[in-house]
């Protein structure tokens, strides 16, 4: 087993996207060339979303702009649409987020689209994406249930079987409410492996329950080696205390490393940028070793 | 292997003991009733400890007096010298929690005294407490390393026999400082278990990284059945927004009833108990589950 995990950080987007307190498009970028200097090597920048929705992200052109880009580091945004395409392709990005949810319940509330059609878009994506030569990362929402276990395994085997089909270079699995345990990561990774390959798998986690670094554990042992993470656990909402964010980055790398994997990621110096926009937003963040660190 | 995992319950000393607000007697004995109500079928209820150092707890005799025992329920108190054996003998308790530290320099800082002394007088505690007719768990405090990894296993080995040629009946391993990680615990249960033999082990695990629950994982993997966790995840400090508190009653048994485990405790009854709490003291607990239920 290789002893080295990808941390993919995904603060800038999933972190700041719910965060109410507005943050410059200068001290985005700071931070988003604080987290490479401190040694990561992907990291998703921005979502390119209709800023009515989310405010916070209503300068991801400019913020895309304005990062000096890093050789060797894979800098990609959210896109939820056709028009995000453009707009990331414009930005003069080359990498892009894309996905659907598996459960159904959740893609009508959220993006009022059954998953038949969601699929079906998606493919469309693919195709678009493959025009303006972006690389995609597809990605499943709500792997795991979306606030009740709705969500069978064969609906995710389903969707990843039309990924594949499509010929997708990347798949990324979200636990999106936090409600995967151990057993059901080892499981659900199992039963994708002989559909997925050798297409790297990513594995989005949230902290809702206090599982995520059990998950961690598990989804290593299952053979993944690639996890989303967020700076300070960032990807909470102040105005429900209930919503916790992502895994942290510095929780998830420190244990990494006491359990001897390697990340290339210096702990010390991602607790700077926590500790930094703790300072801007004036509120704790809900990682943990942030506090301990730097 | 036993799908049956033990709660044992120390949010009302290991949680309370560092809460700055005054708790009253009444509301403890109410705490500790409606946690019995909640399944809790053992429940480490106070500490005999010298009130200056620990104002909280100067109601222990008031606590264990006033508790209706219910029968099958194990009730027990920490007693840290001779002194708290004869307090918690009268207080009509008969299950005492003790423990040295397998860290020399946190003995020293700690408890004014060198690992091999305490060792000695451990001994004759245990002496003292089969006079006075207690039953005794004997722990082990900082087995991970107290703020660095300053405990080899052959230390923790050495105390285990020692404990073990005394005739201990249960054995209590704590990561008091929240170090250790999945590996750790593994490896070093693994160790211990050709010492031990068939003497029950309990983890009493504290969340200050975040690997709490991966913890509690990685002993159950490595044949541990016995979990000490705090009702919200108390057990941190008001004035120190770093030391976070133990793995939380209700994370830990969601997960574990999640995994297929059974515990015999209700989390929505446990929560109501944080909820309780949480409203006396006017913040917020660490725990997560509590904030979701109840």
């Amino acid at each position: 087993m290789s002893k080295f995990i990808e941390i993919i950080e995904v603060g800038p987007r999933d972190g700041l996207q719910r965060e109410s307190t507005p943050i410059s498009t200068d001290d985005k970028i700071r931070m988003i060339h604080n987290l490479v200097d401190a040694g990561i090597n992907s990291i998703q920048v921005t979502s390119f979303v209709h800023p009515k929705y989310v405010p916070q992200m209503a300068d991801a052109e400019d913020v895309c702009r304005g990062i000096k880009k890093k050789e060797g580091v894979t800098y990609s945004g959210l896109v939820l649409n056709m028009k995000g395409l453009d707009r990331a392709h414009d930005a003069g990005l080359t990498h892009v987020d894309m996905s659907i949810s598996a459960s159904d319940r959740h893609s009508r509330k959220n993006a009022n689209i059954s998953l038949e059609d969601a699929l079906s878009s998606f493919k469309d994506m693919l195709s678009k994406a493959d025009e303006l030569n972006l690389n995609v990362r597809a990605g499943i929402q709500c792997v795991f249930g979306y606030y009740e276990p709705d969500v069978t395994q064969e609906i995710v085997l389903d969707i990843v079987k039309h990924y594949v089909e499509w010929g997708i270079e990347s798949l990324s699995l979200a636990d999106s409410t936090g409600m995967a345990n151990p057993a059901q990561i080892k499981e659900m990774l199992s039963a994708i492996k002989p559909v997925i390959g050798e297409i790297p798998v990513v594995l989005h986690l949230h902290d809702t329950r206090g599982m995520g670094l059990a998950n961690v554990v598990a989804a290593i042992e299952a053979g993944c080696t690639r996890f989303d993470t967020a700076f300070g656990g960032m990807g909470g909402c102040n105005f429900i205390p209930e919503a916790l964010g992502n895994i942290a980055t510095e929780d998830t790398v420190n244990m990494l490393h006491a359990m001897g994997y390697e990340t290339g990621v210096d702990i010390e110096k991602v607790a700077q940028v926590s500790k930094h926009l703790q300072t801007l937003i004036g509120q704790q963040l809900p990682g943990k070793m942030y506090r301990l660190v730097g």
